[in-house]
């Protein structure tokens, strides 16, 4: 018996299944409600704790883009960021989201409690930890732009803003059914809500904060000067990796159900696109940093798969695979460049976030009318313009505030003693030989 | 349509549903008796695999915390420890702790072998591949403490019969339904029955096997000196963040049941309990350094996570958020202060092992009947008594007995090379600018 | 109520199910074909992720395992690969595989579109998803064996060429139903279709490339002399374990179903025999590394893990435990001393790959019919020198047609510098106390 033949499902029970299709006719599936809300729930659990990993692909990704001055604060970052994001959407960021009236703007000030019913659909608690996990990855991708010279606490209560209402509130607009979701905006597992969003505000902080010291002395030097060379680039690896398999989560928990063999198929299909979409990314990146520089850069393959996961992320079901190359790939290339842009107007994003996130971000949600014909041009532009001018402005007004009150920037002394000294007195690295 | 809304089951399947809910009565659940067991199954194997993974959690963040001169053992230790534990839980444990009679103290001395049956819930291997894995859990606690100075082999042997003998015994006394079990005691995901278990035997190896040459000559000194300074922070938090995804497994897997929607929302509400605990651990261990110290200890948020995340393995279902975080950030506190008590009796804890898993074990388990009132105080400290003295007790004779027979600590020369050196003969970082 | 008992299928439940088992006599199942195609994708899909995942295990383990020159270009090499194993499979790989005549040699070059059905059992993406991962593993294998001396794009068209059209034809002789299966062989999860076609195709890599400059200056000495210390264990320590944690989806999902109870029985007990085989190779591997060198080798320690892991994935399914641990234990040891035998031949096995896969891979084909009363040992033999000869052969060719174009070997002069300095133009640590 063969490996692809052997498991086919008997006869006898397809004939009987196919027959209850025709008595109901109308059925749309066989499977009970309540075997329905225990698959749903069990999809948002599964995609829930890997979208969860996510946050230590990050941590690896920044400990390894950082130089070694930094990476003790960067993990404390991290580790702090999830923490302050899970209370926070727990205290006011769900209901801020899912309490919006229809059509609306923003939602009630209240903690999340259970309200599980079977006939919603899932068991309450796991879609609330599935958009918990959302919502801690959009506080993620700020932490490595700000790095090297940001003080900690500030970082931390700018965590606790970002998660508990810039970013719900943008959530509600769409997810919780506000008023781009009325619009006809689409964006299905939130290039745009996540992505954009976390990427506006990192490029807020850092205008606000500056570059590091010493970082454009040697102005359109392209490559990173020795000082700030990455400290570890398999730590890098090992976090792009993680976050990649954490995507899969992303995308096709983003299906938001698992109940029945169309939703089991879309899923399927989300993980394909998404992983192609990568694929395309940082195979589009080596040939673009080798055709450009000679050598075939680590670092932009790298996060040329982020750019190409963040591409696909606004529409991964629709696409055919071979779109979703493109897709990715383009989000790729745009990594590369957007990296060059940043450079040449000063901005210091340590490791690259704002390329991935939010330009790829802009890419990929414009881009889903392409492949998806219930989307349109216009109101893909709206929410973008829209989630992306309200994030960048409010962000900006926030950082404003703390840089004129408590002071958002290390002094030179402690940049330059590096940030795990001053601020956690723990050096990162004890290697010797 | 909006992503809350979109994936509701349809109204006809739901009456279906209603209908067959009132027809029967008394049915608790619609889902059919095999569907049921694949759930069941199904949840072992996903949350067993997160488990599992905490084998490597653990190796990283000892890795990560010794010093340079011992990182090679200490893989060497927690790969070796991990296939020791499962053999010996095929071997005897299963059964030792399974084949107790009702109410009773020890079971039987057999291997396990399947008796998987469609009526027991679920297939008999998911249930040993899960309770394996929390075997391993409770040994992978003790080789931490105890590394730089213990012999590689007579390390090995204690694994051997803490995952054999000991472990296996006192979890016959309350998930085998012994003794324990009988009185009443709660410990929902073994906030004792494996992180006290695992740290009380770590506590009784370290006293007998003495601090590391050097560590206390410097009294009073509360910080890390120089010459044990953990040898990779990086490490420490990928570990964490491993640790802490895979107690979703731990906690979640514990209700041993999805084969109905009540099964699928208590999974779900274990979950957020388990991260708003780890969350509460960490911030409270921030908070608590920064104001103690003047800086914000990323290692003590890190075992804050642990701390937390112990403290509601005990309970991490009956809890309301609010509860979760406050057990979860006392946990965090308790590790802050029972790492510096440690240092005070001059205990060498080298990763803070004890403080995290066997302090914050004992306060989550006595905390369940504040809000499981089910639970009773008095069967809570009969419990956590118990257990510690009785692992405690077996295991400083078990060191004892090796320590005056084949010795347990490296000659002063051989931990001073290292004992990577002396052990394995394999230096952990050959790294060259 | 104890932890064992107190999820028992309620006994009503269970009535029905044995009467509708006895009502219809023949139904091997009482779950119905949609509820059983969910199941078996999500099957797909889970375990699927946990073998993408063994990408990221392989880049681990090879960047610790290579010199600190190197490290950048194994992380390009393995994110590389992934991405173009990817984008292969779905453009030639899975029909040349899927879409062979019964008892063929070769299938179709067109590529992989959606074709769900309900009563094919499954989801078609997830099956392509599943498959996809497997065909990324086997291009895995080859790049730590030819690491710090390999040219980067030469490299990655090998990988192309294996990933869509060495590796898809050997896979399509027997799990698409070609002429092996029709002869009887037998390999469940891939010992020989995966990882010696893996091993193989790196060992003709290895004997036309030539060892790294300097390997075998000093003949005969058994212990990597120090300018090839391996630049980080706690690096080839995660990889390893995420190669464990990634076996149990490369084995039990090759079960291909996991819709009825006897496939949950089944999936569980592939769980246990994988993680027991595994638990045989590193315990032998100490052993072995103890006796013979008077120090427990922690690389052979890891790299017996493996041994193990693939000896039990021809036949991780018909073995008792205690037959698992000793397939396992034999892959540990013939790791061992394959090492030293590639050494005796100056053949430069960077990471040991071609022991590990390649070796223990013939072992554990060659041992299924000792325990599957259905294998018989001729069809195992034929199909172990078949596809091994093939893909050596072939592998050869196209290794030494490029090697005369387009040279597969860098300059002496970029070896010595490193291959991160000329490939990628980044170093991989940059830390300073």
């Amino acid at each position: 018996m063969t490996k692809h033949l052997k498991k086919l499902v008997s006869p006898f029970v397809s004939l009987i299944f196919l027959l209850s299709m025709t008595s109901t006719g109308f059925a749309e599936t066989t499977v009970s409600a309540e075997v329905q809300a225990i698959f749903n729930s069990f999809l948002f659990l599964v995609c829930g704790f890997l979208v969860m990993f996510m946050a230590c692909g990050f941590a690896m990704l920044e400990s390894g883009m950082v130089t070694s001055k930094s990476v003790s604060v960067i993990c404390a970052k991290n580790i702090g960021l999830y923490s302050i994001a899970g209370i926070m959407f727990w205290m006011v960021g769900y209901n801020l989201a899912y309490g919006i009236p229809e059509g609306g703007y923003i939602g009630t000030f209240t903690p999340w409690s259970d309200a599980s019913a079977v006939d919603t659909g899932y068991a309450d608690g796991s879609d609330w930890y599935f958009q918990m996990v959302f919502c801690a990855t959009t506080v993620s991708i700020v932490s490595g732009t700000l790095a090297e010279r940001i003080k900690l606490w500030p970082f931390f209560l700018f965590a606790a803003i970002l998660s508990g209402i810039i970013y719900p509130i943008v959530m509600g607009w769409q997810w919780g059914g506000g008023w781009l979701a009325t619009l006809g905006f689409s964006d299905f597992a939130g290039s745009t809500l996540v992505h954009s969003t976390g990427g506006a505000a990192a490029l807020a902080g850092a205008i606000l904060l500056g570059a590091r010291t010493g970082r454009f002395d040697k102005s359109g030097a392209a490559k990173p000067m020795k000082p700030f060379a990455a400290s570890s680039i398999p730590l890098v690896t090992v976090g792009v990796f993680i976050l990649w398999l954490g995507w899969f989560g992303f995308n096709g928990g983003s299906q938001l159900a698992m109940g029945t063999f169309d939703d089991a198929v879309a899923v399927s299909n989300i993980f394909i696109n998404t992983n192609l979409a990568a694929c395309g990314g940082v195979l589009a990146a080596a040939v673009m940093t080798r055709l450009l520089a000679g050598k075939t850069d680590v670092v932009q393959m790298l996060n040329g798969a982020i750019g190409g996961l963040v591409a696909i992320t606004a529409e991964p079901l629709a696409p055919a695979p071979i779109a979703a190359i493109f897709i990715g790939a383009i989000g790729g290339i745009i990594v590369v460049f957007g990296t060059k842009l940043l450079f040449n107007f000063k901005i210091d994003d340590v490791v690259g976030a704002v390329p991935a996130h939010l330009f790829a971000g802009i890419w990929g949600t414009l881009a889903v009318p392409l492949t998806n014909s219930d989307a349109n041009f216009s109101a893909q532009l709206i929410g973008v313009l829209s989630i992306n001018a309200f994030v960048f402005v409010v962000a900006y007004i926030v950082w404003a505030i703390m840089k004129n009150t408590m002071g958002i920037r290390l002094s030179k002394e402690a940049e330059l003693k590096g940030t795990d000294v001053t601020e956690t007195g723990v050096i990162a690295y004890a290697i010797r030989d």
